[in-house]
């Protein structure tokens, strides 16, 4: 037998050289290697390329405090502990949708060179706009290339490369001494891609285990992928990093007015206007709330991006190996299933759901949506313009004006866009505008409101759906 | 509960209209729907375009007969029923091969509209000289458009489309009544990529189980990608088509001559040349042959297309749902693991096999080889498209001429390639070549051969490595 356990975590991280790119598996605390992360911290490795979703614990809280990162390739490259890195010119920055992320991963681990995908179309992302560079001040003073956008069928497509990073960093429920892996629940994520598209993927186990011991149709990264494992039971794990809804802009603004609905009502209306039988992915914030009231005789199935179908609430007992896109702990409605980033996003990227509600900083009145940046407010991209290109319906629920009181139904909007003439519904406390055919109609107004309120607010012309102010 | 499970077969193909489009899983008998397809030739539909690996059975077979199909996307569109359709004109084919298959498939399902694989370069299947429709004498009247070619990092790569075929046919072991699907051993193979695909994916389960009785972690296909289910029990279950070797024309040519290496030492010195750890993959025949060969003691992995590592000989009980990439039941190694068809190709295509070893119907001076078809002798293409542009080395093993006594090591191959510049060595019962930098060299030649011998029956020129006829 080829053992390929070895004795240290730091033998594990000893072979890497500086600067090496590093593919690291994770969502939120869930399958991230956080053991190796720090170990890699506490060598003197540096000129760092890290590719994850995010970039959250202290391993890369010491990497970003000591200037060894040279790049990051993420979904979330802001904030935390990159923000000095990152609004200093020392880091280069590459936004990754999640789903350009794990496909990139998988496209690469399978000898795909590139693919052309939905995502990201009409963005920054894509068009060359968009900053991988920003001086002390977090100007702009170098920009990311354009990409190659082509026509399929009539659709607007762009294209990736496949990735092939030199290093990848796999957090494991179990592995036998061959390297097959198994993951528990919502821990696999982005875990398998990173495991296929590295020249070397170096594993932290929390069970090591017997060729074997594994069920082989259970495996679900096979042994030729890995090549190095350490064990790191759980008792032996530092604590998760602090599992908190990452903060898009839209859930930080300020207390919705205390006039028209209000967050509970919201949440209401979205829950009403859901379809019996759909698969809904609902973003951080008031979309969330509206799964509380989409009753169980809608047999409505629930989709998080982390690798999850049959989301269901908050659970009795949390496990830090099942959470949610948000990485808050989340239950399984019988019949879930569970499967790896790629997959989750195949799905959202194929047209398999039926809605995606997301939280909004700005909607235009041509459809499009801004929810993922603005200067000095970034958050991250997330799953969003994966989303916004993929699922059948895009509601938007928000705020109606910012914390500023300005209008956030623009006729353009002035923030990076998430994505171009996307969104089908807007559900704020003032009432639900339709957008359909390049028209924006309020088609409900909230009790206690009246149109010309609403028209003050709202920077974008409106029309109005008869009956819409009619008391409900 | 939205309960997918339909009354019979005739209503789950019924909604099936003339002209469709359907991909079908399985390879081999292995989680092949063989009652679907013979529930859809009991209808009357016409028109249909059968997208899969291969096409045998009853239900094929009729199908074919009563010239009810317009097209053929297949690893193996040749042979059997499909011939005498294929032969007049009466279908189009498309030869697929396998990893092309299975990524077209996942691609389409996961919302990528086309991507760039190293598959089929510098052949008929993407330069546009392949046949799309043969007349009845058998010559071809229509070829097939030319593919884009297109460099990444100094390598070729061709341009191939995601496929959304109308439907998709599925047999899974297990489904719940959502939609849930589990597959025992090999039987997954192309079955979650056509559910993926597929606009409307209709399952026929060997047990109907409820939701909840899944467990969440081993789904291996989310109920999202399923529309229709229909119950067959095992025993209800037509008799699987009969299990043989696919005949790669390599495997049917006359005996080897009596002198020189027996089949047995030819697969031996195959067996020697292993090295130690290699992941290898073996096409059918004497490539196979040298499993045997290979001690235990060098920790070899052996991997089938179908999609499984630790490919074990002969087993001791035959299951149907565990066979190898020829169909003939097989064992697993401890330690083995089981996936897809999707998965095992991305494991071939990005390099992750040190080996593969496959038959030969011509070698070139320069490393080109033909395997998978010749006028009139026509079988299939399968993996070995994948295998040579993916596999770290590539050997062939074959009888050193045809069963005419014409060399089959030539300037150039004659028949249409397989792959080009790919071959490192050839084993015949005459002796072993090297082809390193355009330079065929010999480098064993089997007891009681004369060099003069060999090149008696080798067109090719090639120089003789130092001591390579001294006796082992």
């Amino acid at each position: 037998m080829i053992d390929k356990v070895v004795g240290s975590i730091e033998e594990a991280v000893g072979r890497i050289p500086d600067g090496a790119s590093i593919a690291v598996g994770g969502f939120g605390g869930a399958g991230f290697p956080a053991e190796l992360v720090d170990a890699l911290s506490r060598t003197d490795r540096t000129g760092l390329h890290i590719i994850a979703n995010g970039g959250g614990g202290d391993g890369y809280a010491r990497l970003a405090a000591e200037h060894r990162v040279r790049k990051l390739s993420m979904g979330f490259p802001f904030g935390g502990s990159w923000n000095a890195e990152v609004f200093s010119g020392r880091i280069e920055v590459e936004v990754l949708p999640q789903g350009t992320l794990s496909e990139r991963l998988r496209a690469g681990g399978a000898g795909i060179a590139a693919f052309y995908t939905p995502t990201s179309v009409g963005t920054a992302i894509s068009d060359g706009t968009f900053p991988k560079r920003f001086d002390a001040e977090g100007n702009p003073i170098e920009f990311v290339e354009a990409k190659e956008i082509r026509e399929f069928d009539g659709r607007s497509y762009v294209l990736e490369r496949g990735l092939r990073p030199d290093f990848g960093f796999v957090k494991a429920s179990k592995a036998d001494r061959l390297g097959n892996l198994y993951f528990r629940l919502t821990s696999r994520n982005f875990n398998p891609s990173v495991a296929m598209a590295a020249r070397c993927t170096i594993v932290q186990a929390q069970e090591i285990v017997e060729p074997g011991d594994l069920d082989p149709n259970e495996v679900h990264v096979p042994a030729v992928f890995v090549d190095v494992i350490v064990g790191v039971p759980v008792e032996a794990e530092l604590p998760r990093p602090p599992r908190r809804r990452s903060s898009r802009v839209a859930d930080v603004d300020g207390a919705p007015e205390p006039i028209g609905f209000s967050r509970e009502q919201l949440a209401r209306n979205i829950g009403r206007d859901i379809g019996e039988g759909w698969f809904v992915n609902l973003g951080l914030g008031i979309p969330l709330l509206a799964a509380n009231y989409v009753g169980p005789e809608k047999n409505v199935t629930m989709h998080m991006e982390n690798g999850l179908l049959g989301a269901g609430g908050s659970p009795e007992v949390p496990d830090p190996d099942l959470t949610d896109a948000g990485g808050q702990p989340v239950a399984l409605r019988t019949g879930a299933s569970i499967f790896d980033s790629a997959l989750s996003f195949a799905i959202v990227r194929a047209g398999y759901l039926d809605l995606t509600v997301l939280g909004g900083l700005q909607v235009s009145a041509g459809g499009d949506l801004a929810n993922w940046y603005m200067p000095r407010g970034q958050t991250g991209v997330g799953g969003a313009m994966d989303l916004v290109r993929g699922a059948k319906r895009v509601w938007v629920a928000m705020e109606h004006t910012d914390r500023d009181g300005n209008p956030k139904i623009l006729n353009e909007c002035t923030f990076t866009p998430t994505g171009v003439g996307v969104v089908q519904r807007i559900y704020t406390e003032l009432g639900v505008f339709s957008l359909e055919d390049g028209t924006l109609e309020l088609i409900e107004v909230a009790p206690g409101v009246s149109v010309d309120y609403i028209r003050a607010r709202t920077e974008a012309p409106f029309t109005v759906r008869e009956g819409a102010d009619a008391d409900p």
